[in-house]
């Protein structure tokens, strides 16, 4: 039998049954890290390196971990070397899911569907090479071949959104809706060599002068507004307790502005200048998402940039990222609180790397359901290590443990790359396998109609309804 | 097949046998919230919703989480229309505990055993109520259905105990004992609103003025015996680290005596005065208990009341708690430390919230495990949040890991509704299943009187000989 | 069928056929703690209890779980009698790691393959007791038996290692290679009773005054080099954050050498100054291993010697030990991005006691992936509390999610027993059932010589390569 064959994962007949209803469904890729240049352009790439394992750093780490040596990775050898030694690579990969992506996306966008090894990574090299150079492998074209619905960038507060503009404007035939995410890092990290230009820039962007706590809000209120406009509905951001809260009741604007000016003076700030900061633009932003009926997400629970040398050599997003274990259960609780508090808590996902929280956040989040919203708090998709087989049964019998699965708005790609859409058919095929355990163990009635309807809300409706 | 049947969750035959030797036995239910004066006045319920519904805030969190408005949940709809609003809920919870445990407890008690629905909600509200109705649905026959030897519940210092003494002068036949619980929070909790007015409720019901440490632990001392009067013999504290323990051996009476004072005062202390006064008390309470041959219950790691919206609106206990992730390894060990060190530990049971805290918990019984004592330091069961399939499971396995399983105390409802000893019922179908799971894959021998000795211990002796 | 047979824990035909592979390779104990003087003079054992429960903190552990009294355990109860109960404990061990351990021994070294009872305990020790004294049990012959090529004692650097020597010049055939390992924790732990008497012991050891900074690491180094002629190649730290780490980059030499001069002097030190003498000094000895290309271990979430009582009773190491749930991810971190950005990290092992670390740690293994070394920093087996069949699963399978678990060093013993290289056994049966696991659910090709070939590296030919 072929590794990968339509009944990958599915282990009995309720699961392939509930697959069969959600495998062809549109897919809605709420939070990814696409390029919306790449797509306003119709990119195309040069060969299947450049497409497949340029900017990927879960296959870097992979590598690194392999013994594959940096100029192979992220450096200057031919991409035929590259590509092979990322296919030497893949075969010791047992258990990994890059091993099951990997072989997905072969077969979902090249046909292909043997075994990556060594043996045949020149064949394969050769027969992507000669398909990307097809017109349905631009950009455009993979889209189309993915099925997606819409989908929405990250993008910077300064952004002039002029590519999801043009996207807009000439909206092809089967290319996806490209809304941005207002994701305002930027602002927010005053600690930051940078900052005080940033600022200038964002205020620009704004035509505001920035220059203290109003005129960053009355700037930031006008980017709020050019993102509703070019279709924004979601915020993103990453939290690092326990740089946010310190008792919002004793905070006043008054206390951020001083921060804020000293910080565009240039001058050092200590621990809690950033956390009044930090803790009151939160707070305000939230509030706006809120007006604007926006979702709000929090990522928690990273640890970036460990190694200063690669950092330096190779920069950020290179792979160089784990796990943080420092808890966040009271911060969290106390930002969520002062929003509910004030009527201005947006519809929220919360998302944690480090699965020691999963049962906590599972919990937190029915801290803060009701108000009649359906699935208002949602504890976000198992995301970036989490993102393998055993996470995503772990996050969703956590999440049916502690709430409502069936109100979950399933997958995302959190994704920089334009093959890695099969992400959410590996996410469908695990949960019609758990759906269809729980049935097979006698812990759910084999009701398919009840069945489909869950599966169907987890892959696709819940997410339609939710943004 | 009918969804609820005799071998549900049951796989193997192993299984099989193992749980039809413990499925009868009794109920020792040793820790739980339910209404001591209900019993003594052996109340009747209006209606299911009234029986089923009212108090019962696992239900709630998930209609909240379902989008069902307050008004249907702890609001003033009318008792049919909450009653529906649950069962279209229930609808959606596949994987969850209140899905199985809804279905026990109308099958165990009012024969249902349907799947439970929108379309037949009235229907089952019509049935249930016209049972209620009869003489055996007030509290006493409830109880008796349910084959409950003795059940302790959760009771404050203060309290005059005076249901327990009419049920225990009462005794109905079939009607378990009841017996106290001394949960002193009220004593610890130094730091809320109305301690000084506590402490005066305290010293009336104890005869005793309370001004000082001295006159604190005299009133305490009535209050112990006075609860050993009525049968007690066990306690309970939610211990919220980090304000326990600051160095036992350099803590004095004095300091005690100090902190107690300025709160009587109605002054504000601060952080390192609460951790003294909360930390000597502890100290001092466990010997009482030990003197009296009495078991400690320390439930840790809950972060309570974080909606304050809610809390303003609802009240506390209505949903609205979740798991903290703060550690307390080092101050946990440091309690029992001083304890075990002036020969003055009692059996205890430790509990935690979030499950992150398991294996160490699991770890810290054997610290203090010995003086020829069987089972001396307890991990006890999989608590609240974790009381569905895959936390019980995690629980034994863990168990099983970390020291003898065999010795387990087992399961406690922990509930405030009549109607939750099913869950005795769910919790042993998972010990069998457990147990026969290990014989199946060939971890342990198939000899049936050892199993059966086993899982029987845990289901009902262990708990009956270690109180 | 017996309880234990060829096939134990091995479920399909895929991990019979991996096991076949590799249940007879040689076994390369890399981290262990026997006594190097038993090996040096081929000690012989006076009886099963002493071969078997002497020392064994595991089973004494368990032993007080079943409350069986200390007389019995460490104290001076007959040996025939700690037997007895010992057996009579066993009984219950379901789901336990011991059980299967004690039998695996007991099957292996002695061809007992029943199952141990009260009822044979009698039986078996007399059949034991027989066979220890014929000459192949003694310390040799046991070795011999379990076919170990080389095995990594736990030694101090102040050691004049003349048992290893005395072992290396008799090399009797069979006998494996002992080699010691460096493990300064004498040294780092400046905060002990007697350390300035530890530090002149090493001075002497070294011909050396030790009485500053640069004499203390004038000493050290000699002690590096005399444990390199001895054939060190592995060093070893119980790594307690968070006593390391304050910002290497604003500490100096000579801050060190102020803090050493006062514990010299016998001075308190504050928690700042013990933080400034560990890091320096672990910063200073990772360069030095990494020069000798030495490997080092760091074993992180201990929380010792819990019960006091028990200490000065008993003594240390004795089953008063448990986990720590203190966070360690960002000191762990920064301390091994020194050493990368000196260009002087070593070939690294990480080790954690609680699993909560789990996730992180495979992460954090990532982040100084690289400089072409294949498994370069390791996540290490799974440790003491963790060497159970589910923990070896979870780490397997999570080493696998975030990293490559082909390149897995494998299986150590960490054990004080002769007896306890069954515990190889133990982990090739679940290592090659996980692995046919991951077959059979089709999410790896059935290429048998490519699962032959991960299976032989990671029981045995990863560890003899990175070493």
């Amino acid at each position: 039998m072929k590794f990968l064959h339509e009944n990958f994962l599915l282990h009995n007949d309720t699961s392939r049954e509930i697959y069969a209803g959600i495998g062809d469904l549109p897919i809605i890729d709420y939070h990814c890290h696409l390029d919306p240049a790449a797509i306003a352009q119709n990119s195309r790439f040069e060969n299947i390196t450049a497409l497949w394992l340029g900017g990927d750093h879960y296959k870097w780490r992979l590598m690194r971990h392999a013994g594959v040596a940096e100029s192979h990775i992220t450096g200057d050898a031919p991409d035929a070397e590259k590509f092979a030694a990322f296919c030497a690579t893949i075969e010791d990969l047992i258990g990994n899911p890059v091993y099951h992506w990997a072989h997905l996306e072969l077969w979902r966008y090249f046909g292909f569907d043997g075994v990556i090894s060594s043996e045949n990574a020149a064949e394969i090299y050769a027969m992507c090479n000669t398909q990307i150079e097809r017109e349905d492998f631009n950009v455009h074209g993979l889209l189309k071949k993915s099925r997606v619905e819409w989908l929405a960038t990250t993008d910077d507060p300064a952004d002039s959104l002029e590519h999801h503009k043009k996207i807009a404007r000439e909206s092809a035939p089967g290319v996806p809706k490209v809304l941005p995410t207002f994701r305002p890092g930027g602002v927010l990290e005053i600690e930051k060599e940078g900052f005080a230009s940033y600022i200038m820039r964002l205020g620009e962007a704004a035509g505001i002068k920035i220059s203290d706590w109003d005129s960053l809000r009355a700037a930031l209120e006008n980017r709020l507004n050019f993102f509703a406009e070019a279709g924004c509905i979601i915020s993103d951001h990453s939290l690092e307790p326990p740089e946010f809260y310190a008792g919002y009741s004793e905070l006043t604007d008054a206390d951020a502005d001083a921060v804020l000016k000293q910080a565009l003076r240039g001058e050092k700030l200590d621990y809690l200048q950033k956390v009044i900061y930090k803790t009151m633009l939160l707070s305000w932003l939230g509030g706006e998402y809120h007006k604007r009926d926006w979702v709000m997400q929090l990522h928690m629970g990273v640890q970036r940039n460990n190694n200063s040398r690669m950092l330096r050599l190779v920069g950020a997003d290179s792979g160089f990222d784990c796990m943080s274990d420092e808890g966040f259960s009271w911060t969290l609780a106390q930002i969520l609180d002062d929003l509910e508090a004030r009527d201005a808590l947006p519809r929220t996902i919360l998302y944690a790397l480090n699965p020691t929280a999963d049962d906590m956040l599972a919990t937190m989040t029915g801290n803060f359901a009701g108000r009649g919203i359906r699935g208002r708090i949602q504890w976000g998709s198992a995301w970036w290590f989490n993102d393998n087989k055993s996470g995503m049964v772990k996050h969703l019998v956590t999440l049916a443990n502690h709430g409502i699965v069936a109100n979950f708005i399933g997958m995302l790609t959190d994704s920089r790359s334009f093959l890695s859409y099969p992400r959410h058919e590996y996410f469908r095929r695990i949960l019609a396998a758990q759906l269809g355990k729980w049935v097979e163990d006698g812990e759910f009635p084999g009701d398919m109609s009840r069945l489909s309807k869950i599966a169907q809300n987890i892959a696709y409706f819940n997410a339609k309804n939710y943004f």
